[in-house]
């Protein structure tokens, strides 16, 4: 390898920010590397055939077979679910993702749909459309339980930002017996769920989709939560069955849904969810701030230096088991 | 006076909620005192001659001309601007007020209004409502810094929820000498407000309406806030003036806003600020949750308590200075 192995940016952005912010913040915390963005299919092909280093959202087979010299792909998404990762642990090729950039900003997101719907923000809305001035009630956060599925970096975020409420929370995790940042710790054995599931008032869903959390939250689940219940999804469409959801929605079995993600993605324009009136629908958004390419510089930059110091392509921050 | 001072409701209701269920909780919490409900005028004129302790929202000039005996007077609200105070003062009525009953409820609003603005769910929703999937960027609240004017039950409350966001928090208060829960506090000096506004990023107006604060924020403060600043008013209508705020937010010196109180309220329904895309509206109901009547009986019958423990009228909780 070379002293300082140099950086080849891909052309896909995230989130609609231009990628050209993040080749310089990338440039920016490491002055001394050479951080190339590639702008064009063409570029990119070139320039993965030396590259040790590649950072990007997508990395294709098509260009895979391009890269010579390829030691780590730095994914630029939480999920690693789209690479061709056999092809990558064969090629003995070193893989992180973004885990953490997210927290803080779906942290936000979270706590910003539990307190629209405590506050019924969507029927404000609604009586300022028709400017109507005119009192409505609304719920009240403290002394309710916040259940939350998936103590990763977006849990916790989420349980930190409750600090403040006065809440109780639950914590749904693999490993109950790790603890976690919750006042309760559960696993997702079905009794334990159900037990949790009866005393929800808020729900969030904030888990990575897996053979485990496929359907999660189905007819049964719904059953389980109380009328008053609000569930926020921003894991996966998935986790969340979504005929068993438009069901439990339309009689009431639960007081609404915050959906940052969805089953279909993107939502179809004439899926009956977008006119139920108790649920909010944002565009996979959740994670979209002004400062996401700046938090994956910072952990990028920082496995470079690591690499660049130790010489090993291994004992990164958010390597990925391939 | 009595062993045992009986407690006589008035009949006007707050927030919608019926008045019942504020006699109910008294009597929960004062079972060995008679707690009667006066349902109408003929019964208030009837009740208030003989009563010591009255609790209501309103009392009026001539309910007042009835009383005999009047001693204290619990009012259900913040505010006591609305009561004959000076002719209270007169007959040595001891007056006490609601404060600190908001304290949750708003502290959830003002939070929920600040998210609402850094996750941009007013855009959110006009999307929905054509049901149109499409990103949109959203902006951080960790890192910024949140101005809370008034350091109340409501401000504290509402810093106390800003806990978990990694935030600078700045409070204004009367006696910056007395400090605060927030990371700084300073006094309303013209020169020192103004450099708070110059760092402000979210400016919550949760004071009395005073000398002081009548027009605080104006045409100057506004223009020094920075364009990307949000105000939250959840104090009274005229802390902000209205003409200075629609020019602002129609000409972009700020974000936006969140108004629980207007001036004038209600809000006429051809006001310009109903259509400004940038503004969230709610009719005055920060305040409004089902547990209302149950935390204003908690202050009520203390206070009931201490009086028929001490058989005086003075020294008890949320006592007004008349």
């Amino acid at each position: 390898m070379t002293d300082r192995p140099d950086v080849l940016v891909l052309r896909k952005a995230a989130h609609g920010m231009p990628i050209e912010q993040y080749a310089a913040a990338l440039r920016e915390r490491l002055p001394h590397h050479e951080v190339t963005l590639a702008r064009t299919p063409e570029q990119e092909r070139e320039g993965i055939r030396d590259a040790e280093i590649v950072t990007g959202m997508w990395l294709t087979d098509d260009l895979l077979d391009e890269a010579e010299a390829l030691r780590l792909f730095a994914c630029g998404y939480a999920g690693t679910g789209h690479l061709p990762r056999e092809r990558l642990a064969q090629l003995d090729v070193t893989v992180t993702n973004a885990s953490g950039v997210h927290g803080p900003n779906i942290g936000e997101h979270v706590l910003g749909a539990i307190l629209a719907f405590s506050r019924r923000f969507h029927e404000g809305f609604r009586r300022q459309r028709r400017n109507e001035w005119r009192s409505f009630e609304t719920h009240e956060l403290q002394g309710s339980t916040v259940t939350v599925v998936g103590l990763g970096a977006i849990g916790e975020s989420t349980v930190n930002r409750l600090a403040g409420f006065d809440v109780e929370t639950i914590g749904v995790r693999y490993s109950p017996e790790k603890g976690g940042p919750t006042d309760r710790v559960v696993g997702f054995e079905d009794d334990d769920l159900h037990d949790a599931l009866a005393e929800t008032e808020y729900l969030v869903l904030a888990c990575p989709l897996t053979e485990t959390t496929q359907g999660l939250i189905g007819t049964s689940e719904l059953v389980t939560l109380p009328p008053e219940a609000v569930v926020v999804n921003v894991a996966r469409g998935p986790v969340l069955d979504t005929d068993a959801l438009v069901t439990a929605l339309q009689r009431g079995w639960i007081r609404g849904a915050s959906l940052d993600v969805t089953d279909p993605e993107p939502l179809p324009a004439d899926h009956e969810l977008w006119d139920l009136g108790n649920v909010q629908i944002t565009p996979h958004n959740a994670g979209h701030t002004p400062e996401y390419y700046g938090r994956l510089a910072d952990i990028v930059a920082s496995n470079v230096r690591h690499v660049t110091e130790s010489g090993e392509y291994d004992g990164l921050a958010n390597q990925v088991p391939l």
